[in-house]
């Protein structure tokens, strides 16, 4: 089906987009269960770095499956869709010069290893390390109550598998922690990673 | 299967956005024929309001087929995905705050209205409005030939249709131009529509 397909190139190149923004394009991966707080910390850090100068962006699961994939459901093959496809519009973001930061539960290592492949050197995979007992005690939506009640099927961690990072670039566990404080291990982290070309 | 999605609002409010680029996000739709040069026009432009302070992307046909899209077809369905599909992506890079450049011929009256709705108020639909004979003409990559030849079935324009918008707001016409002065009708068009609020 692809065979008269001829991709026309950027006359814009890398180089050019990074001079533009001040500082590479990447993607920063966060991962884990549902409540370990990836949204907020994700939303939270978007804020940090562009008053920082940076040009970001957050891709966020409950707001792609309002949009992009919202004819996708939460079978493994679904999933796997859901996942391949943002990692293919978090590497159009790194490739137009942002910082595109996901936050996916992402269960499956197979899935964030070709989100990966997708955006080549400038992918970070973030595990957001919570632990399980920990999310599902705080569970802000109620959904491993629902989970636990077999009301909800499929919930991983409860009845659908979570294939934690065995390499992360980097890890954050938000157990005891406040918001400030995790966000501040990103920060740190993103900031060493991409510096700033040029003042903004 | 979407009921226990809670969307989550970004920190940076659209102002914010704009107080960052410089100018407001918004999606620039090229749609026409195969061959009008809506692709190279893209780029041109990418580059053009770039080089004047403007934080741009294009999503390109032949580059998103076979990225995001490579699961799909050129059936009808397939074709409607596809440009839903693009329509999100388009709305995101948006609200990212970009302007968002999109070069696919888009046939459908129904999916580019669709990809207006996504992005509300700041949509361009850009008519490339070439017509068919020169279009074939030019026949960069053969493609017209094939498809007379019947090799490819389902060729907009020769074997599928092309519903041109009834209303766009604007129109090029590529025919005896070069793409200078294509580009510059578009770029008067966006250097309007678009105004740089500080400079870069």
């Amino acid at each position: 089906m692809a065979n008269n397909l001829s991709a026309v190139p950027h006359k814009l190149t890398p180089p050019d987009r990074q001079a533009h923004f001040g500082h590479a394009g990447v993607v920063l991966w966060l991962t884990g269960l549902s409540a370990t707080g990836k949204s907020s910390l994700a939303m939270a850090l978007e804020q940090a770095l562009t008053v920082r100068g940076y040009s970001c962006y957050v891709l966020d699961g409950d707001n792609v499956r309002q949009g992009l994939n919202s004819n996708l459901g939460f079978s493994p093959e679904d999933r796997t869709e859901n996942i391949r496809r943002v990692g293919e519009v978090a590497a159009l973001f790194e490739d137009a010069g942002l910082i595109c930061i996901t936050a996916f539960i992402s269960p499956y290592r197979a899935d964030r290893d070709r989100a990966r492949q997708c955006c080549a050197q400038p992918f970070h995979e973030s595990h957001v390390a919570t632990d399980l007992a920990i999310c599902e005690a705080r569970d802000p939506k109620g959904l491993y109550q629902q989970a636990r009640a077999g009301v909800l099927d499929k919930f991983t961690g409860i009845s659908a598998p979570y294939e934690a990072p065995q390499h992360p670039d980097c890890a954050v566990n938000t157990a005891g922690q406040t918001l400030a404080q995790s966000l501040e291990k990103l920060l740190v982290y993103v900031l060493a990673q991409v510096p700033i070309c040029r003042p903004n």
